[in-house]
């Protein structure tokens, strides 16, 4: 069977941290049976996405394909992992393994997306092993930031491949599985030399090792333990290790727990119910922590990321749920800023300043350690896996290629291989096959659009440029029917010299329009681009810029 | 004249980073005389100022008391302290007073604003004094991260008073003139104890020493020296300083060197003509650079913090001016990323990155030094002037609330004076006074805004939910004159279900138009109201958003 390839080929996540999505392949070429490693959402921002919902991978070679789909498995439940599989699965519709607690996250997934759950499929980790087609797959605990993530050992008739998944190295994760090198060890031996470990590579620039989540209880107890005034934290919601962490620190102070903001009941409840979180402090519903005086009080709330919705936000703008944060009241941000929300952090922190109340954040690492391997950390994968090949993968384009030039300089095969490039792992090292267009699908309100469909461009252009409005009228005999009506939506109202902009934009249209010959005016396209013309080139005079106009000509028939 | 007071009041640069505008003021209560201390702008982003071009503070109070105004002292010429000069100085309209090299870039925005240049005066430093009304002002040189930075040195009949400007503690800036500590300790106590210390917070959460620009030169030239491809490095265009580190580097590797970027060659040829830089090493024009060899070249260019129309940002693209970057090449970023512009920065990093560019920040603090006094040299300066009242400013909320507690432990009484609180600093403690409408003003094109106006929430409500734009016409008889037409701009041509999003809403408008009463339709506002009603829900039921609707209604008049 040598015309058989072993392929893999992100479609997300290699070029960015977010939206991750994998695949591998087994078969002859063209047909090699797929499985599908996570479907994972990106989050949108003004600059580049305004008005989306969500980022996901372009599923469209995966959907052309979709009868070669043997498999999709979510290696945790982070909404980069795992938030797009209500939006993605219809167009996917194979069966979907996961281990028990990233199940129940991914059936509120397909049910809130009106999707059946019954293609969810329940798996224990390694030794259990899931066959699809020629794959057989075993999840293997890992510690990250979340409970349950899981690597994934994938075996095929060419051999062996490693996807790490998220992970870290931590000994004492406080919830869920330590990761075990000497486990790890071992699948890097048992079936012979891996072939690939397709590995995170989020902290590869952080040159310290990580530290345990353990770490963390003993500084967080001591600085709640030093407050009086009503006690606040936030980190992200999936964190229920750090939960656990603050909770307890909140009850050793002599608080009661309240957590606020749905995904963070959503966590904790899942979690319980699947019997990974136990031994938590009991918690107040909101409308019982109203009744609790401040000193006696600790909320743990959502949108350590500077959320606008999310209840950290509400609490810096002012009353909310009961509580009104005031002088002497602390603010702990149990996380760190992920690059790019840092206007929306600080803009919590400044109202938070306003109100008097102690902010205090992860300055100094005492209260936030992250959730992803550092350089030694990922080094040490390296070795203890030994593969022939290391593809790095989780990562913007920096991030990768900083992994791969690790490897380099230990000798170990690598290569960048970004959305939409398809490699083949059989041999000594990574082979680049094929290329498939990788973009981005946004879900905006209840539609999926492509990111390249012009409608988020044309959202950039009003935002920047304004848009004007025109309406022109043309009678049954050709003539334009009055004057040309304008309307501003994002200009100023007067320009420069303090003349009223749609009045010179309309005195400039109608002076155009008496001047225009017949021929001209009775052309849809030609008269739409002049208007255009006319209104950029008056709105340049009068305000100093060039507006996105929209041009709407009714043309009256003669009855 | 116990009934005349002193008077400090910010309008912009405490509660933000930028925008930098302080007053001073002597006087009877209401009557009292002004000095403004800078003009600075800040920065737009897409999140709250799409499509501006300039964010500057509301001096609508000082217009309103510009008979009042003795004159504007610049204290050094980065943009957040000069760059609204030429648009602000038209409503003011007093004398302007600056260094030599301040005044040359002040001259420049002025031209540049179509403004006169001869309310400019050029000042030297301490002991030169201006008079002002009642106030005689020093301009005491302070190293910072351009040349011939000032604090301000200010007396009046109550007393004296120092405004640190943006300041470091170094004694070998390598340009410019090193702070000296001896004098200000002499100017802490010449005139009898500083009635207030207004001071700088921008570094005031760093915790270490701040660190000299002369320890930055011999890490450079190793991380040069050590490279065979081009180098190109970016930093600050006004860092004067850092460009001479920079060069001189470069050219003890056998370098020549180009500078690229409007703002870079107007700042060196500024601090050449007026004596401040010498011996930079010679330049290149960009026509001479494209001669060289990649291995005897060095461009220094702007764009350090992403800015995407600057000279690192087009080499990430593409070839620029005849330079394109490749593997084996380097790129320094001599700087570090401004909180709020790391998206922009990464896009670059990530495109070097996919070209095989060698990319260096400042991870280690290596390359690069800050030009703000972090805390413990804060604390220093505190204990050199032995000020009566310590006045945090230059920071958002969170620096001057740190700032103010650093001075509270140590007994020194300080205030939290943000934007348009006025306060008096004749006692041992401030005293508020009164409260001035503080906004922001924005450049839109060439038009000034304000921040409130409506216009940019109207940009940001188009960027978010897109828009619909419906034409009606109403025949001679009342009657509506055919369907409806809708354009939408920014939003998906077709719903979650596959329909035609605009001829869903030309249905639905014309079944609502036929059922209409001749009341609702001969009224204009509320066929409006009803109009943009039905338009949101279509779009809600096919698209799951409600957009924003412009609804224009022509009527036709009977002849």
């Amino acid at each position: 069977m040598s015309d058989e390839r072993l392929i893999y080929m992100p479609l997300g996540g290699a070029g960015e941290i977010g939206m991750n999505c994998y695949v591998y392949g087994y078969g002859r070429p063209g047909e090699e049976r797929l499985i599908v490693v996570d479907l994972g959402v990106a989050f949108p921002d003004m600059d580049s996405s305004p008005g989306v919902d969500l980022i996901m991978a372009d599923v469209a070679w995966l959907e052309e394909n979709r009868s070669r789909i043997e498999a999709i498995f979510i290696t945790h439940a982070h909404e980069d992992h795992i938030g797009a599989l209500g939006h993605l699965w219809p167009r996917l519709r194979a069966p979907v393994y996961a281990r028990k607690f990233t199940a129940a996250i991914g059936a509120g997934k397909l049910e809130e997306a009106g999707q059946p759950i019954d293609a969810l499929h329940v798996v224990g980790p390694r030794p259990a092993v899931t066959e699809a087609g020629p794959f057989k797959v075993q999840f293997v605990p890992v510690s990250h930031s979340i409970p349950e993530s899981a690597g994934l050992v994938i075996d095929s008739p060419a051999g062996r491949v490693i996807h790490t998944g998220d992970f870290k190295l931590d000994g004492s994760p406080v919830v869920g599985e330590p990761f075990n090198p000497e486990e790890w060890h071992q699948i890097g031996r048992e079936a012979g030399q891996v072939l690939a470990l397709t590995c995170d590579s989020t902290n590869v620039f952080s040159p310290a090792p990580g530290r345990s989540e353990a770490t963390l209880a003993a500084p967080i107890a001591e600085l709640i333990g030093q407050h009086e005034g009503l006690v606040v934290a936030t980190t992200f919601a999936s964190n229920v290790a750090r939960l656990k962490t603050l909770a307890e620190a909140g009850r050793a102070a002599g608080r009661s727990i309240c957590l606020l903001g749905r995904a963070m009941n959503k966590m904790v409840t899942a979690a319980q119910q699947t019997g990974i979180l136990t031994g938590f402090p009991p918690v107040l519903t909101p409308e019982q922590a109203e009744e609790v005086g401040d000193q006696n009080l600790m909320l743990i709330v959502t949108g350590s990321q500077g959320e606008r919705r999310a209840a950290s936000a509400a609490l810096s703008r002012g009353k909310y749920l009961g509580h009104e944060l005031k002088e002497g009241d602390l603010f702990l941000f149990s996380s760190k800023i992920i690059p790019g929300n840092e206007r929306g952090v600080y803009r919590i922190v400044n109202a938070l300043s306003e109100k008097g109340v102690e902010v205090v954040d992860d300055r100094g690492g005492l209260y936030h350690v992250s959730g992803h391997a550092n350089r030694p950390d990922l080094e040490a994968v390296h070795e203890l896996v030994n593969p022939r090949i290391l593809v790095p993968m989780h990562g913007e384009h920096r991030h990768l290629r900083e992994h791969a030039a690790i490897a380099a300089a230990k000798g170990l095969a690598s290569a960048v291989v970004t959305n939409g490039t398809m490699i083949s792992l059989g041999g000594d090292k990574p082979v680049v096959v094929a290329h498939v267009e990788a973009g981005r699908t946004y879900l905006d309100g209840t539609v999926l659009i492509g990111a390249l469909d012009g409608v988020v461009r044309d959202r950039i252009r009003m935002a920047l440029n304004g848009l004007v409005l025109v309406t022109v009228i043309i009678d049954e005999g050709g003539e334009p029917l009055g004057d040309a009506w304008v309307e501003l939506m994002g200009l100023p109202e007067k320009g420069a010299a303090g003349r009223d902009l749609a009045e010179e934009m309309e005195r400039d249209l109608s002076e155009f329009l008496a001047k225009a010959a017949d021929k001209l005016i009775a052309d849809d396209d030609k008269l739409d681009e002049q208007v255009k013309r006319v209104v950029r080139q008056t709105a340049l005079v009068e305000v100093g810029k060039k507006p996105e106009v929209v041009c709407v000509i009714s043309r009256l028939m003669a009855e």
